[in-house]
């Protein structure tokens, strides 16, 4: 799978992209990510790309012309075209069915905002998916192409080693996940659940299912009545969820 | 303001907080980033901080040994305990307010979480925030600290140049903010909107309120209902939302 990313700091998005899970996946092959400078398309002697906005305020705008330049650098020679994603507080909400989604693309475009924002006509011409990877202002799209990257390569077919998983992921089945312990068996007077030492896979499993619906009641009840509504609840499920009516305040329905 | 940062991968964080906006408040001072390596205090020969899950299952947990000597290093001869935040999925969600409240502390500490989660424990005994930046799932915390970090460092005093400003951005006033525009005039066949070159500013502030009423309408009418349940819509955003109800489809109340 491949990633192009329009930036104005391309080896801060270089850089990254060669550490951990990713990095791997770069060397391995599986994923690819190429980084283009806007500022290489520019056609001023002083390579600026942005200018003050129309109708006067604060900051600076990044121009549509070096934004077009660059992305046709990208087109040139491609017979179809992939989907361009604008980085933007402005645009739909970035959520694990969208990650999961864009994982089944060939190709992604992504371009990385900068100063007060981008003339807008550039956004019109190019753009497919605007997204917002939360409702925070940042001071560029460049963390959040990475944080899109990083979610949607996770999902890409040998991306994650045979000892790690996505499945058992938060969001993979709306829930969130359940605590996870390892050594020492005693921290700090604190210890390892039995269950967890009885080698009982049955009531493992059932322990954390529970632990993973309480947990989702407690912090998220907003998820848990989207499974419910999707028919993601099992009978034994309603039943759990029955019996922690009482241990977690305030979720009595 | 200071930033204390527990993770697996120091130089990566170090690379991008010296970047654009947050490098030049590092390098003028404004705020600090301390980058701490958790497998530095691992007491084994390997430098293991991970481990098996007790119950089975995919993927390693990290220890809370090593993470706790961690802390105790950061810990060391401060008199008041900063808050804790862990980078977690099943945290609560990152948002704009929660920026502005935590851009008022004078210390955050930040622990990144890597492999299939931490140990439980050490999350109940240090973490006093737990947060997630969005509802998908990551390979580590150290990009959503790197998010959470620009995020509130541009809301401290100084971060941004006199050029520059937080208080147009999105979110600020719980709207959209409105289309950008710069030059040249005419771009591919369109043309920035005429009120924009009029020079006249009472017409161009209205322009810009109305553009930004209804590309919340559009985009996030959700947003837009919290604005309206906080009564920061003014007698003059209800005229203007109620002349948009014909323009953007299904909007009408």
């Amino acid at each position: 799978m491949i990633f192009d990313v329009m930036t104005l700091f391309p080896e801060m998005i270089d850089y990254c992209m060669h550490e951990s899970v990713i990095g791997r996946a770069v060397k391995k092959g599986i994923i690819t990510v190429n980084c283009f400078n806007i500022r290489d398309y520019s056609t001023d002697r002083h390579r600026h790309v942005d200018d003050y906005p129309y109708g006067g305020g604060a900051g600076m705008v990044m121009q549509p012309g070096p934004i077009y330049d660059c992305y046709a650098d990208i087109m040139a020679g491609k017979e179809t075209k992939p989907r361009v994603v604008y980085l933007t507080p402005q645009g739909r909400i970035f959520d694990q069915p969208l990650a999961n989604e864009l994982a089944r693309e060939e190709e992604i475009i992504f371009l990385c905002g900068h100063y007060e924002g981008v003339d807008e006509r550039i956004l019109e011409e190019i753009v497919t998916d605007n997204v917002s990877i939360g409702d925070y202002v940042l001071t560029g799209g460049e963390m959040p192409a990475m944080i899109m990257i990083d979610a949607i390569a996770r999902q890409v077919e040998g991306v994650l080693g045979s000892s790690e998983s996505a499945a058992n992921d938060s969001f993979q089945d709306g829930l969130l996940e359940y605590p996870q312990y390892t050594r020492p068996e005693e921290f700090h007077g604190m210890r390892v659940p039995d269950v967890l030492l009885s080698g009982h896979h049955g009531n493992i499993d059932l322990w954390r299912r529970r632990q993973s619906l309480k947990r989702t009641l407690e912090r998220r009840p907003d998820l848990l009545e989207k499974v419910r509504q999707s028919g993601g609840l099992s009978a034994e499920d309603r039943e759990l969820l029955a019996g922690l009516q009482e241990e977690v305040p305030g979720s009595g329905q």
